[in-house]
């Protein structure tokens, strides 16, 4: 305790990036006595702070039922209560050509507890692990934490941000133990043909790696593409699926996730790593029982016209992102998003007199027009800007209305 | 993926014996279908298995209110809501000479997830932590995961369990980052003085190390000692405070805890550590939101005439435990339980004719007698026995009476 510092706590801190601390500065950058017009954040993918977004009465209700109940204030089996794994087995098989067991199913303090357990299982002295960039930054967090080193691959914005497999087999050498994707993408809104993730099954099958599959926004697509679990190839190469009831009942904050063993061929099925597994989940704090004990209600009397009704909220919604966005000079989008909650588009630097790079470009517009937008850096794209377009209509034209104010005042002036 | 394992997934997983582990393995070697009496667990400490713990109405009833205000189902900040910190800062500054803040307190899924922070946090090339012997393995399984080195100081049942400062003394180096207390006490039911924690202070404060105290059990005491949370010594050696709803509440399941730093020398408010800590807290899970919204309310409204009833039943039952089990010759308790809900007795094997050891005794009493006791080796004592008293009083005596049976039947014949 030398120095003021606590037993060497300051060593190794990881030096990322992440999204909740580059939003939380660009908050406290605004002003609060100096606006009045509202703050309207583009900036974390929460669809809660939107009435527009909201959950089925049915996941409420379960979750009220258990508790009442009475019978769930106990622990859990740290692996999760079986009724809870054996429900998601069920809900994932009815996607798969074969049949997922309650054995393949660990429940997770959401989604981002299931990247954790991934990581962490995956690392060892001189391991490497391939992440998408752009990308989601909490896997590079959890990555330094858990000191499994980070090799990035490329999502290809021309070609609908595929992968690129060139770097992939360019990158992975025989210290390698997996790759992500993440599908529907964030950021990029991006849905992957079944013909893709196929061929991302076959790179893993080559390169003898698992596929870490994050489908936290599984079934929320609105384009082309329908929705394909990479589990479907997981005859190919093991498939370590990552998802939860965040996104698709729009309830975050229940902390309610999984992660999944989409493995036909049993590699997951040795005893030394089902032992593994279920031994770093007695670490773990894992989700309440009683919204465990909800799950199979949930999952068995949710409607199809409450999902139809969020499809059609977050096409709209998108739709009118992409559109307000084409009108303006200085910014430009790739792709046109069919699916989660977030796209990317691209800032043209040299048609803005003084904007720097798309830090500056996001400070600047917080200060200027109170609208937060999450700069494409935090998600590994210098120059880029990240938006979700989870939010309500009407404040989401409002935002834009005032990104382009803030592009055309901030435009050079050509003669 | 050679001969069937995945990537290495089966290097580095923990030798350590887990409670779970062990009861799991007790239970399935009962033979379900060759038995007419109930099986009764004095195993594993969840006390919601018997209807005489039970919560107060206050807390599902605030968890109901804050689900359907509809307002909670979003992302909290991975710290915690803030009135969730604030209340909890203020509930355990009613003990403390001190204020603690907000920004001491960071909310965790249970006590679980608080140890994980806490050895995490404490982990770097070399480093070693003090564990108490007996203890609860989750801290060895932890330290394994956190790549923390592990060396155990004794706990002196002829002196109430307390601290051998010899061993500490005689283990430490200049490598040991902390020393864990648990108290009051699990596997061992002892409740440390004032003055005993006021030299673990000192000790800390001479070996240059913090204190990681353990108060999942914190205010359940039934003796001569009051509950004195570590934090109380805090000016003089730094403590981070472990705690939960789940004993005090009887909540396990909620997974409601605290990682608190009870610190008001200040060492933990380095920018740093703040900043290493808060993204530690990036990749958790962490509890459901309208779980931390409904805490509050329930520190609030909770009525003292709810705790006095736990507390008086678990005095009752510990008492039924102590005595029962005096009048069994072979098992000796060296110690009268004065809180938590569970205590250490010994066993003579001298007296007894074909047992070897305690995990011996706990495999022939679960399959002779139905009834599940944990072997003191899963907690670090081989020889003893760990007895959970938060059980019914009837199943209690039934147990207890069991056990007696069982000891005489196996008792050696002297002349």
């Amino acid at each position: 305790m030398e120095n003021g510092t606590v037993n060497g706590y300051e060593m190794d801190t990881p030096k990322n990036i992440t999204i909740k601390g580059i939003l939380s500065l660009l908050m406290e950058s605004i002003d609060d006595n100096n606006h009045s017009r509202s703050v309207i954040s583009l900036g974390m993918g929460d669809p809660t702070a939107h009435s527009c977004f909201h959950t089925t009465h049915v996941a409420p209700e379960a979750v009220v039922d258990a508790l009442q109940s009475g019978k769930f204030n106990g622990y859990a089996p740290t692996v999760g209560l079986p009724q809870t794994r054996r429900a998601i087995a069920e809900y994932l098989t009815r996607d798969l050509p074969y049949k997922l067991s309650s054995d393949d199913v660990f429940i997770t303090s959401g989604c981002t507890q299931a990247i954790d357990v991934a990581l962490a299982m995956l690392a060892r002295p001189g391991a490497n692990i391939l992440l998408p960039r752009p990308g989601f930054p909490i896997y590079e967090l959890c990555a330094a934490f858990r000191h499994l080193e980070v090799r990035h691959f490329d999502l290809l914005p021309e070609k609908g941000w595929e992968v690129d497999f060139d770097t992939i087999e360019a990158i992975a050498d025989q210290n390698t133990v997996a790759f992500v994707i993440i599908n529907p993408g964030n950021p990029c809104g991006n849905v992957y043909s079944y013909q893709h993730l196929k061929k991302i099954a076959e790179t893993a099958k080559k390169l003898k790696v698992l596929v870490i599959a994050d489908e936290v926004y599984g079934h929320l697509v609105f384009g082309r593409n329908p929705f394909v679990p990479m589990g479907v190839f997981g005859s190919i190469a093991p498939v370590l699926t990552l998802g939860s009831l965040s996104k698709r009942w729009i309830v975050p904050g229940w902390r309610l996730g999984w992660f999944v063993t989409s493995d036909p061929s049993g590699k997951f099925r040795n005893p030394k790593v089902v032992e593994r597994i279920k031994k770093y989940f007695d670490i773990l704090g894992g989700p309440a029982t009683f919204i465990q004990a909800a799950v199979p209600g949930i999952l068995e009397l949710t409607d199809e016209v409450f999902f139809k009704k969020t499809i059609n909220t977050l096409k709209q919604s998108s739709d009118i992102c992409f559109d307000r966005l084409k009108e303006i000079p200085c910014i430009s989008c790739p792709y046109k998003p069919e699916g989660s909650m977030a796209v990317m588009m691209k800032l043209n630097l040299s048609l803005l007199e003084d904007i720097s790079d798309d830090i500056d470009f996001c400070f600047k517009l917080a200060r200027e027009e109170f609208v937060i937008i999450l700069p494409g850096t935090a998600v590994g794209l210098k120059n880029w800007l990240r938006i979700t377009f989870a939010v309500d209509p009407v404040a989401l034209e409002e935002a834009l209305g005032r990104v382009k104010s803030f592009c055309l005042r901030h435009s050079k002036q050509f003669e």
